[in-house]
C-alpha cells in the first residue's frame, strides 16, 4: 500500500502537477484514512510520510492540512481514494472561467465539464469540505480556485488518471487561448 | 519484445507527449498483433499490460481502445508498428489549423506538411480506422483533429521518432504563434 | 550531509528551476559554510563538488562565485540554509513587475508578496550582498531581478520548498497574464 | 570516455533541449573524431552508438549527419568537443530575431549576444560547415536559424553548458516577449 502511495506521488512530480512540497493523497481502508503526511514531498515520499488516521482522530496532527477536506468527501462520496495536485493549467484557468469545458477528444469524452469551486482561503478550509463532496458526486474531479484539483476513484491510480486528463485538457485550452481573461 | 513497449513507453512519458494514461503502441508479429492494454500507463508498463490479439479477435477485449484503428493501419499501411499519443502542441494546433507545416529544419526535412483528419468522437472511432489508413500513406505521421497523433513505422523506434519530431515542430511554430487562431 | 545536497540538487533540477550549471546551495554548520563548487551541476553532484568555507577563507576560491553573497546572509539572517536557483518565470516576471503578488492559495497563504532586487550586474555583486539580508528577513524567498532567487530556511528542504513555490505562483501568474510587459 | 557521451546525452535529453533523435555530440581525440551515430536517440545512447572517424574517412557513414559540421569545427576553431541541439525557444527565437541578446544576468555576463546564421537545407550543409567556424570564434554558441545550436568547449560539459545557457536565456526572452513577431 505504501509502494502505491510513492509510486503515484512520483507520477504526479514527474507529470508537472504539484510543486515540491504541494498536493496530497489518501486511501479509505475500511475505517481507516490513510494520508500523505503534512509538508511531505509527493514526488520523494519515505515510509514515515504515509499517516493512518483513525476514527478517533489520532493521527490526523501530523497528517496533510487537507485532512478535513478528505474526511468529508469519504462521508459523502462513494469512493476509495482521493488525489489533490496543484496542475498549474487547471489553477490559472480556474482563474479565469468559471468551469473548464474540454475541447480534446479524451476529455470531452471522459469529463465534459469540470467545475470551479470559488471559495476565499482555500487551503484545509471547513467551506471546502462541505462544498465539494457535493460537485465531485457530479464530476470525479472538481478544481477549487486559484487552488487546485481534487480527484476521487477507486484507488490512487484513477484519481492520479483524473489528474492528469484534467491537467492535459486544460493546457491544450490555454495553447489554443479559447477562453477570456488572458491579459484581455 | 516486452522490452521495447517498456523502453519506448517510459520514452514517451519522458518527452511529454502523453498523459498519464494516454496513448498506446502496437507492434505487427505475423499474423498477430501485440497491444498495449486498455488503460495501462505507458510511462509504466509491466508484462501482463502487453496484450497479444489474434485473427480470431482473442485478446481484443483487454486491448486498448483504439485497436481497431492500429488493426486497420496494419491491413492497408506497409508497417510494422503503430505509436499512438496525444502531443499537446500538435493537439492545439490541430484545433487551430487544416493541416501543420513546419517551419522548422528537422521538420521540413522529415515531414514537409502533416495532415489533420477531422472526426467527430474519434477515440476507437471506426471513421478514423477507415481514413487513416490512406493519409498515413502519403506521410507518416497523422493527427486526428483535438485528439491526437497516430505514427507508422518499421519498429517501435521509428514510430517514436516521428511523433517526437511532430510535437517538436508543433511546438516551434506555436512558439512563433505563425498561425492563425491564438485567442485572436 | 553530502547526500542531502545531492537529493536537493537534483530534485531542482528536476523542477526545472536551474540551467545545468545555474544556482548554488549551502548550508551552516558552526563557524562552517558548506556549499557547492563554483560551475557544479546541481542535478549530478559528485561528493568533491561540497566545499567546506572556514573562517579563515579557505576553500573559497573553488566555491560557488556567489559565496559572498551566502556568507552575508549567514551573518544577518537567522537561518541555516540557502537555495539560489533561476525559476525562469519567476526571473521573467521580476524584469516586468516589482513585486511578485501571488495570485494563487499556496503562494498567498505561504508568501504573500515576493520582494525583487534590482541591481546592475548581479553575479556574485557586492551590492547583492549587501542588500539582499534586509530583504530576506521580510521575506524568506527573494528574487534578483533578471538573475534567479535567494531562498532561506533550516535546512535545505525549506529553502528549496520556497523556491518551488515561488516558481509555482509565478507560472500561474504568468499564465494568466495579469501583469504588465508581455510584448505589450 | 563513452560514459561522457551517455551522461551528457541523457543530461541534454532531461534538459528538454533535444527531441528523440535531435542533436549529436563529437569529442577529438588527437587525429580521431568521436561522434554519436547518424539516428542514434542522445538521451539513450548504447556503446554502439558512439563512432570513431579517422582521417581517412573510416567510419563517416555512421555518424552523424552533422559530421561535415563538426569537422570544419574542428579545423578551425581552438576546441576539443562539439555539440549540437535542438533547443526549441533557441530555434524559435532564431525565426523572429537576428541575434539573440540575453535579458537575463547569466546569459548577459556569459553570453552577451549569440550569432544566428541563416542558410537554407542546413542540415549536413556545406554551407554551414563553411560559415558556422568563424562565428563560432566569437561566441562559443550559435544558433542556425530555424534549426538548432552549435556550441563548442574544451569538453562535452563546457559545450553542454553552453546550450543550456543559451536555452534559458532565449527562454527568458521569450517569456518576457521583448521582440517582434510573436504573432504580431
Amino acid at each position: 500500500m505504501i509502494e502505491q502511495f510513492k509510486k503515484f506521488g512520483r507520477l504526479l512530480f514527474e507529470s508537472g502537477v504539484i510543486s515540491s512540497h504541494g498536493g496530497n493523497m489518501s486511501l479509505k481502508l475500511g475505517d481507516t484514512v490513510v494520508i500523505t503526511r503534512r509538508n511531505s514531498m509527493l514526488g520523494d515520499l519515505n515510509d514515515g510520510d504515509i499517516i493512518s488516521v483513525g476514527e478517533d482522530g489520532t493521527g490526523s496532527e501530523a497528517a496533510s492540512r487537507e485532512l478535513s477536506v478528505h474526511l468529508s468527501i469519504y462521508r459523502e462520496v462513494d469512493c476509495r481514494a482521493v488525489v489533490h495536485a496543484h496542475p498549474p493549467y487547471a489553477v490559472a484557468l480556474s482563474l479565469m472561467v468559471d468551469k473548464i469545458v474540454p475541447v480534446d477528444a479524451e476529455g470531452s469524452y471522459y469529463l465534459k465539464e469540470i467545475p470551479i469551486l470559488d471559495v476565499e482561503r482555500s487551503i484545509g478550509s471547513e467551506k471546502v469540505a462541505a462544498k465539494i463532496p457535493g460537485l465531485l458526486k457530479e464530476c470525479p474531479v472538481v478544481v477549487v480556485k486559484g487552488h487546485g484539483s481534487f480527484a476521487v476513484g477507486n484507488d490512487l491510480e484513477e484519481a492520479f488518471r483524473l489528474t492528469s486528463s484534467l491537467e492535459f485538457s486544460s493546457r491544450i485550452l490555454w495553447l489554443c487561448g479559447v477562453f477570456k481573461g488572458r491579459g484581455d
